[in-house]
């Protein structure tokens, strides 16, 4: 079948239609990225990745949102994208282009990847909030009483609420209302998280222009810069979400994000474009 | 990639993983096809169809729900299994056996697909009901106030509860109450359906084993059947479900269901058996 060939893969349930244009470009725009999305009608995914070529890096990893935006990083992807790319250099490190830098994909054990996400954006310009402050502690509280996030840029934005129980919070009903509050000039992304007896977190994440996800390898990054400046945690943790666990580093030396967890391919595949019925 | 291929197609954005296990068998089990089901982990789809050889027809189509359970017919997926063979065969016509018996797929204008889904049955024990009564008004009230359905089995079993406005029903919170009461031994699927001004029915399904999804084509097979029972219909009509019309003909002559509409495949693929990453 002709059409755009892909692979499914999820990291932790947060799952990627991966497209490899490295070779022949793939021309993808905001109304055939929301098609590819689209879980009844399209292949589905949190997000589509397109691979490009990079001189930068072993490749560059585009980003489009189901609702046809762009997305600077995405953590679980880049853990993804670096298996697909290590599986195919035959090496244990390769690099990844975005749009918020040059990311490190290596292998560990289990079969796991760590990803080097480099280090976070902590100045207000850079969230970016629509005007000074602390972004230790964030002028912003929503009619529900939650208040006072940490704000940390990671190649995309996020707001980090401290809860007592981020199982509890009406995640569907308070995240759009944050993502899209004027103080984040270019939405954010909304993360609940509570420490656990153990030390570890819980964190529950709305993506900006994904909404409720299983799992945001960034939010946890953002997680662990957070939770380290609040004196929560000393700079590691393992991070739970709603698909499985992370286990991220703000390494002190460097002040860097290290991010280790799972991937998974789950098929591969070919969109029909035109969509049509062959013989069978 | 070795693993298990398939194509992904939808009618009415009710979405199919079509397997062809005609040549050589493909093994599916419960928590296979719960796998496959799975939209975020695995390819993710409203029914799980496997084709295998047949003596009786071109194929026998088995059908599998996202729960595991099988279900003994599918409209849609007809349609869609239709229109395979017809490509495949190069006829017009094609015979598709399935539990609840031999259906036959022709063409239709439009590039859509006819199904001839034969005889609906309407005796209390053939639905089936715990208790004899008259299918045309089956003695069940729920709590909100709904009653009185039509019960239809169109090779499995629907209740069909005819209301003022169909979209003004709490489906989600109505439709697993009725599915699991135990006036249906087998369960059942429900369905709310609306007349509008102009002669069409307006429908809205909640699938048992699938939960709400965006249209139900042996659904609207028993709504036609239903409403002209009722009186509601002169035989005829066109029925409006979330993802788009189907043209349904309850046929005087034979007592046959005939539904017509669209189809559409998605995409091809392969599922990774184990799951695993190859070079890139």
């Amino acid at each position: 079948m002709d059409g755009i060939s892909f692979i499914k893969m999820h990291g932790l349930g947060n799952d990627f239609v991966i497209v490899d244009g490295r070779s022949s470009p793939v021309e993808i725009n905001e109304p055939l990225a929301q098609a590819i999305a689209n879980r009844r009608t399209g292949v589905g995914c949190d997000q589509l990745i397109v691979l490009e070529p990079s001189s930068a890096a072993d490749a560059f990893m585009r980003i489009w949102n189901p609702d046809g935006s762009e997305s600077g990083a995405c953590g679980n992807a880049t853990r993804c994208v670096g298996a697909l790319l290590i599986a195919g250099k035959r090496r244990n490190t390769v690099t990844i282009e975005t749009l918020a830098g040059v990311l490190t994909a290596s292998t560990a054990p289990d079969g796991f990847i760590t990803v080097d996400m480099g280090e976070p954006s902590l100045a207000w310009e850079q969230i970016p909030l629509a005007r000074a402050m602390d972004t230790l502690h964030v002028d912003y509280r929503h009619s529900s009483g939650l208040q006072d996030p940490v704000a940390v840029n990671m190649g995309n934005p996020h707001a980090v609420f401290f809860v007592p129980d981020a199982e509890a919070v009406d995640v569907e009903a308070i995240g759009p209302a944050i993502e899209t509050d004027p103080l984040f000039p270019e939405r954010t992304n909304v993360s609940f998280v509570s420490r656990k007896a153990d030390g570890s977190l819980r964190l529950v994440v709305w993506e900006r222009g994904a909404g409720r996800t299983l799992a945001c390898g960034t939010a946890s990054c953002a997680a662990v810069v957070a939770a380290t400046r609040r004196g929560l945690i000393d700079r590691k943790a393992a991070i739970w979400m709603d698909g499985g666990r992370l286990d991220l580093e703000w390494r002190a030396d460097d002040n860097h994000v290290i991010m280790t967890g799972p991937i998974a391919v789950s098929f591969s595949g070919v969109i029909a474009l035109p969509p049509r019925v062959e013989a069978a």
